[in-house]
């Protein structure tokens, strides 16, 4: 695997150390799939990023997340082309301030990006586990992605720890939201069903690619709401899904003392080999 | 103002860009006072670094946060000891870590350190308004300074396009929590009451510091509970705290149509002498 940085532009490895994003997690970032250098999906990062910035009260989010996106994918391009796969984070910061939480009115953003060649294999279903640390309440900015990520660092390091291959993350009510990187799914019959983002969890872009397009491209429906515990045993399949790997099954899930086993990988294998964007 | 960075030991303004403060909010963080380069209340600061560092998993939390805070605190006496007073922040995060969410297993942390001489003035009691974003709900976090601070970032960027001279940050319920950058007071008699952190919010120092002590030793009793903005008008004294300003009355807060007005600042008085510790 080779690995480079680029930090507004240039190619570098460091950033200044009074950046606001290192300081205050004051920031957005995506996490993006390369195919031969070319971004997948491109009009769904842009389209987080634009709503991340506006959250976040940065000035013409538009503009922002276009000139970002655009110039790291093009340095991207440069180095990544020749691989088949590779995978670029972008990182937009509220740029260098002053001590304290209020943002200079003056300093322009950061962009940072790091560019990482290689993607994992595609991997057998996943045997589950359930977090010890829930997501926070916080609606007013559910679905983006910020940089604050605390829970979902600490719901990885126990899944290191942990015999099993992915853990699930529920909200302060006990939904199930996520898993420690992905957007869940489960089926019954043709009707996919994916939990509610109203007050927690990342609004995934392959998520809203599944809501959107896909699945009715794949001839299935999506329905968006609460999932509890007890109801994980109703579904025939589960799944989850990020920019990275794409569509991973669920073989089942432990929870209290229970087990929820899926059977059928149906719906995974039909939406998988579009997962990334059909226009590629 | 004077200000400098210092990295890991060396005196320097750049940080490696695969921080894992700067990619995902990993780590903690302390803003403290100091007074002609000497550390105010450094044990309590001491105390909150190290329980951040055991609820994030950090390995040696005492050891990594007792030779964080003397190594930045030795630096900063060397540059700040002719200044009466400065502020020194220390940040302790992951160190590097590759792509993903899970941390490195053998990546030590990273310590930064960022000093400013000067202090700001005392300052008139602040007429405040509530700000729009709320606290988000975490009890499994509630009371860190962890970096991730979108909340009172988002708080801060309305108050300096406020009228007001400060913002009451509520939590998800309702309750007054904080202000955009300090632990609130209010006082009935004797009786000082302060907003429960079980779910949202930062435990300040000088808040802790007038629980445990300053209270007492000014003859007044400390109650920890919920406040509710329809419960701002039965006080007869507000005021809030932090490391930096110390402690600063309110004058006034507007909440919806409605307006609580304090004409007392007595116990302000009497607990600011001492609020950065007794013993310097």
């Amino acid at each position: 695997m080779a690995e480079w940085f680029w930090v507004d532009g240039a190619q570098t490895s460091l950033v200044s150390a009074d950046d606001r994003g290192l300081a205050l997690a004051d920031g957005i970032f995506e996490t993006m799939r390369l195919e031969h250098g070319v971004l997948c999906l491109g009009n769904y990062h842009q389209y987080r990023l634009t709503e991340g910035l506006q959250r976040l009260a940065f000035r013409d989010p538009d503009g922002i997340a276009k000139q970002a996106l655009e110039a790291v994918s093009s340095w991207a391009l440069s180095l990544a082309a020749d691989y088949e796969g590779s995978s670029l984070r972008l990182s937009i910061t509220r740029g260098s301030g002053p001590r304290g939480y209020a943002p200079s009115a003056s300093a322009p953003p950061r962009f940072i990006g790091r560019l990482s060649t290689g993607l994992p294999a595609l991997q057998l279903p996943a045997c589950a586990g359930v977090a010890d640390i829930a997501w926070p309440t916080q609606p007013a900015l559910s679905g983006l992605k910020l940089i604050a990520r605390t829970e979902q660092v600490l719901a990885a390091q126990q899944l290191s720890l942990s015999g099993y291959d992915e853990l699930l993350m529920a909200n302060q009510r006990g939904a199930i939201v996520s898993t420690t990187s992905g957007n869940l799914f489960f089926r019954r019959g043709s009707q996919l069903v994916t939990p509610d983002l109203f007050e927690a969890g990342i609004a995934g872009t392959r998520r809203r690619y599944i809501i959107e397009f896909l699945a009715k491209a794949c001839e299935m429906s999506v329905s968006v709401t609460d999932v509890f515990p007890e109801m994980l045993s109703e579904f025939e399949e589960a799944f989850f899904c990020n920019s990275i790997i794409g569509i991973r099954s669920l073989a089942n899930v432990v929870y209290g003392d229970r087990k929820a086993t899926y059977d059928s990988v149906a719906a995974a294998e039909k939406l998988r080999p579009a997962i990334h964007g059909m226009n590629h």
